[in-house]
């Protein structure tokens, strides 16, 4: 889909700080439901500032999107697909794409496996969450195998391919949120089981998305 | 916060098939951006009908909530609140609210239960991802323990009370998400020890809120 996941971190806001805290809300100018104007203010009882239809009172609220995709292994390697969009052009990732409203996560990974990768996959178990506060994105990671043996590129990607686990291109990913779950899967390779990872992404504040490794990894726990 | 999730599924929408499909999008009259009006119709490139604006040709995308709380275990008790607001006024469910961009989902949990039941928690593990497709919510409960022994309503509560587990309120439970909260977890108890669980709440299309046993529990995983 054309709808995809860009980790770059959005340019300041460049007003008042009730903006900056209201993060997002400086492009909600006009109400969906009526067309009026907004006002960016704390609505009463509430302590953040939102975007408040002027003429109809309806607050709009921003929450962060859920990203969701498909850590595929098979013959031990796993699958990865080269991107042939921005961001990230040419550069590596898992099957992953935002999820929709009226599917699960799960079902979401395997339609954007379907869509990127032209592979047909079953679920095998959660892997990871994997928050990143800064951009308002969470990313859900599931294990999955192929069903039969094929896949090929969609429109999104310009090749796909198993890597042996040693051959993972870890120099060329696509986003901070593959570098860290790869990361974490080679480390449960390493220890024998796959577990399930929650983790919170903090980017620093104005890098790119081409600078994959400003982070760090915070309250990382794994069951 | 006033902004309370609700189980509750939408009228189904009036019109034509693509409006059917496109779900909440019938709620988008007008761009964001520009206050242009919109149409709803498949993007080209994409396979869902989207609100599309016809003066800037902004596509509103719409993605799943996540609500996020906490399931807090102090003494072989789970602390419950007794919900003051609608929807499910008078009914109990674990401390939660819908996850705000620039926190993780472990920060939102933690910001809800201090906002719902004044208590101060620790984060001990993730515990459920519960998607529920209709209504495009995912819950993420972590298990948490109180850093000490204080809680008490907040605006949003009329009580908070600590319930041993023969004693917690099944029959009077405010959301679908909460009954299988809490039957992962008695089972959990059961075999000795919690882990960390995903699966998918299909609501039945067409009840309300307050019918939180029309449901199944599909695609259950446990890792």
């Amino acid at each position: 889909m054309s709808h995809t996941p860009d980790e770059g971190v959005p340019s300041p806001p460049s007003t008042s700080t009730a903006l900056h805290s209201a993060g997002f809300t400086r492009k909600i100018n006009f109400c969906q439901l009526c067309g009026g104007p907004t006002k960016h203010e704390v609505p009463d009882g509430e302590e953040k500032p939102r975007a408040i239809c002027t003429r109809c009172g309806k607050i709009a609220y921003e929450n962060p999107k859920m990203v969701v995709g498909c850590l595929i292994e098979h013959d031990n390697k796993i699958l990865l697909c080269k991107r042939n969009v921005q961001p990230s052009h040419g550069l590596w990732t898992l099957p992953a794409g935002y999820m929709e409203i009226g599917e699960s996560a799960a079902e979401g990974a395997i339609r954007e496996t379907w869509e990127e990768a032209n592979a047909q996959v079953e679920i095998l178990s959660p892997f990871a969450q994997l928050d990143i506060p800064l951009i308002g994105q969470t990313y859900i990671i599931f294990l999955a195998k192929l069903k039969r043996p094929h896949f090929a590129p969609g429109p999104e990607s310009s090749e796909c391919k198993l890597f042996a686990l040693e051959d993972i291109p870890f120099d060329s990913l696509a986003f901070s949120s593959m570098l860290v779950t790869l990361n974490l899967y080679m480390e449960d390779k390493k220890t024998g089981r796959a577990k399930f990872h929650y983790g919170t992404i903090n980017k620093r504040p104005g890098t790119s998305p081409s600078e994959i490794r400003e982070y760090t990894l915070d309250s990382h726990m794994r069951c």
